[in-house]
């Protein structure tokens, strides 16, 4: 894990953090864990001279992140061209109170990885398909169906190396002004999750397949 | 409402959906209410032909997107100069399960918004300030105390006009493969939301401060 730190620390030019460095972190343990539980994230890319956002699933396998979707489009044309793409990934812990209107703010924990993406082949897709069921819904991938040569074929995957990656984390409670710390008003932290409700099957579901049991407790932003 | 949706619908040159236009949605309207929904969103811009995404709070007022923070660092660099940025603002209704592996998917609302950020003056970052606290929880506007104009001084907000939008929604149940559908897998949406634990008050908050009545029920992305 050593060297892996290293090398994310070395290279970091692009994605060191400016803004509240205070914040900060570049340990390879800390971006993983935020990419692995995001449920999804925010691409950015260039097209023309405009940056776009868009959002994609994502799954981290080792070094190399995933990105699930077909790449038409502006994205699309970007692979091989040598353009960087930026994946942020964002997780919302809660909503920070304070007593004063401007320091409100929220605690998060979010990862950059910025790297050139490339177009995966079919063996590689294959591993990238089932990173992603896992990273949906963990314990979901032995239940469906593998993948065909025709799933393989009509699906796209880029990848990205997690070479140039930094988080930020805020957490804690609000940093209000001194004077302002005897108002009656009041101040703190709203944990926030994200949790799963009844799940719906679909219409056309054969008699007898149950709810499994991973789709108990989903939860998330915890 | 009639020439919002007009002017949105005649510039949306860069922002028009590519990928699967099936999913895209240009009314203002639509567009708002996923702006107002989603707790943050994630801002892209470019900096030396390269693309990043941050995290960052906003609120809409009318025709305008504020965004909530001090643009130090890259992004700051870009106000006056021309350049556009980003907003992409996404809220996550579900996991969508498939029978197989690569059409698992997720329910989602998902608004852009392309435009030259400014700064504003005092007076709108007032208004600006307002705002991001109601959205950031509505009705906790009434509680905290005004902004300052140290408040005003410290905190920066940019602004951005809601002329070139566009919105991406997912929903409804897996599109399986017609031959997978009678295979013994669970297939379907589990809907997914945000909820708020139990709120956590600061070290010092005064005796006898009442938890506020709107913390109870936090919910987004129903």
């Amino acid at each position: 894990m050593e060297s892996r730190r290293g090398r994310v620390a070395d290279v970091r030019s692009r994605t060191e953090v400016r803004r509240k460095p205070e914040r900060a972190r570049y340990e390879r343990e800390v971006i993983d864990a935020i990419l692995d539980e995001a449920p999804f994230c925010h691409v950015g890319f260039v097209d023309d001279g405009d940056p776009f956002v868009i959002p994609m699933i994502h799954a981290r396998v080792d070094d190399t992140l995933y990105l699930h979707g077909s790449p038409g489009g502006r994205l699309g044309r970007l692979l091989g061209s040598g353009a960087s793409i930026c994946v942020t990934a964002t997780i919302l812990d809660g909503l920070v109170l304070a007593r004063s209107a401007p320091l409100h703010s929220m605690n998060y924990r979010s990862a950059v990885v910025l790297g050139q993406p490339r177009m995966v082949d079919e063996q590689e897709k294959l591993r990238a398909l089932e990173a992603v069921v896992d990273h949906v819904l963990p314990g979901r991938r032995a239940d469906v169906r593998a993948p065909s040569e025709r799933d393989l074929k009509s699906t796209q995957v880029v990848s990205l190396p997690i070479d140039e990656a930094s988080a930020k984390i805020r957490s804690g409670p609000p940093k209000d002004w001194h004077e302002d710390v005897d108002l009656p008003v009041w101040a703190g932290v709203v944990p926030l999750s994200v949790t799963a409700g009844e799940p719906v099957p679909v219409d056309d579901l054969p008699e007898g397949v149950p709810v499994p049991a991973y789709l108990a407790g989903y939860r998330r932003h915890s």
